[in-house]
């Protein structure tokens, strides 16, 4: 484990047991199958990262009622109903190194229960009776939806722009930060102003936790990981550092390129190759530029507060944020 | 048309009209795609039965506020997205006539276009910004998903009880119809007693619903019925009059129907057989005497308000729910 996120780990361990428990206390479905197949990957060790987010939020604005801990299960429970329909979606295999809940309950259990998270979600949320909130809640829903549906729509298009995917990772996986962030604010009864900054802040730390997400399934260990590195382009998912590479490639090895993202099919060694054409032509560090540019943008909110335990572990988050290995 | 349905219709036509408009004004998606795939299914016809019965149990408590027709999408919107949902799970081919969602678009879009289907839901009723009305859809909206799934996990059981039966139904039906009325009485800010009973009725002729569309599935015309007869035997869906012609059938053809319904396989001479075989132990008839006694409730709640064209409405939706032919 890098130290960075050896020292994150310890300042944060309490708020993670508090999540852990409060995700399990919450789920409470009626019927059994429920819990199975929507526990198998909520608690298959998701670095809960968008809850966390939500509590120190709320945390930074003030807010010390327990009732935090519940209302952060919403933005997981969130995260992991699109991650059920998204598997059953992409016909993924692995995720976080166990199979797909899809392959052992089936496709219409799986695509029902991240159904009845996306409501359980939106039941906590009413329980605020802040219409503020429950309204981030649903737009964040309508969002993500959308963005899937953007990207699903857009997979094999060797075309895709990079304005085109900030525009789906910006639904996909933006929103539902800068929601976690927001609400936090919102439940603190925060002003405006800081209300603002903070989904500014998350905003950031969303958009930089795909990208680093995107390069990862290029950059990462298979087994740290959790699923085959590669994945994306099987599924002709077009990301920041192919559509950077793309872009600055030759013409014989952009042609290459687009053969292999629409036959959707490749070597070991030709996706080798690819790798060291995104070095070659620097699509992998643009693509750190562009995360560091929002890791930047995002630490300069934080040091508009002042400074408390709360503001150096948000710093640390943003830096982790890029600086993981899966 | 019969008589009833004709009388009907010309009693709500300009609140259908309506409602079809506040259908189309209200889907507003980002993505395209999304306005067709959902399109096709909320624009193909259907009876708008859901949102009607909202709309009218608003103006029984003396709602006239136009925002109704607005909000009677929700209940329409939710329909939808467990329609798309339900057709994907149950591998369904045609709908309403039309071929289904899944087979045009695909699963994973139609799939995501549910998703976005329940979060427009959500996120139209936190514009009423009142709490209790959200919660109720919320809860609904769990409800069904759980519904859905208890049915899923019971398919080809030949050994499913009538209770077992209800408790889907009451899930996946009627649930979303109560609360069609519910939410109608809390928007008018009716007292919790009138609340309370307009959900009652609500429930009972969600329940009536379901039973008549279970017994459509053995008795209507293929052709007015918009999919085909026979199709939840076929997908191992037992219903009412299967589970009560179970019970009162000699082993010998108990034997052979528990065949068919775990093969999930059958001749059209063997369906004629079994359509005869539920007539004879009083399956069908035994089905429309729990409906006509959930009608007969249905009919009381509204006989205790003051009658008015809108009691008369009512009741003749009460009657048509169980008559009608598709």
């Amino acid at each position: 484990m890098s130290s960075l996120k050896q020292q994150l780990m310890l300042r944060v361990e309490n708020d993670l047991n508090d999540i852990e428990t409060a995700l399990s206390q919450n789920l409470t479905p009626h019927v059994e199958m429920v819990r199975e197949t929507a526990g198998h990957l909520i608690f298959s060790g998701g670095k809960r990262i968008r809850p966390l987010l939500n509590v120190l939020c709320a945390r930074l604005c003030g807010y010390t009622d327990e009732f935090i801990k519940k209302f952060s299960t919403i933005i997981e429970f969130l995260h992991t109903a699109t991650l059920l329909h998204d598997d059953v979606v992409d016909e993924a295999t692995i995720r976080r190194g166990k199979p797909v809940a899809h392959s052992i309950w089936g496709a219409p259990v799986t695509v029902l229960v991240g159904d009845f998270l996306l409501a359980r979600a939106l039941h906590i949320a009413a329980e605020t009776e802040n219409p503020k909130i429950i309204k981030v809640i649903a737009e964040i829903t309508e969002s993500m939806c959308q963005g899937e549906i953007l990207q699903l729509i857009k997979k094999g298009d060797p075309g895709l722009t990079e304005k085109e995917y900030m525009d789906v990772i910006r639904r996909k996986t933006g929103f539902l930060i800068q929601g976690a962030c927001q609400t936090g604010a919102i439940l603190a009864g925060a002003s405006l102003e800081v209300e603002k900054k903070l989904a500014d802040f998350g905003f950031h730390i969303g958009i930089v936790f795909q990208i680093a997400d995107d390069l990862l399934d290029y950059t990462a260990d298979t087994n740290i990981l959790g699923k085959t590195i590669g994945a994306d382009l099987r599924e002709g998912k077009l990301t920041l550092p192919v559509i950077h590479t793309l872009e600055k490639a030759g013409a014989d090895d952009r042609a290459w390129m687009e053969k292999i993202i629409t036959d959707k099919d490749f070597t070991q060694a030709e996706f080798e190759k690819l790798i060291q054409l995104m070095h070659d032509t620097g699509g992998i560090s643009y693509c750190r530029t562009v995360a560091e540019n929002h890791i930047r943008q995002a630490k300069e909110i934080i040091h508009s507060f002042p400074s408390s335990e709360t503001t150096r572990t948000l710093l640390m988050i943003a830096d982790y944020t890029l600086n993981r290995n899966a």
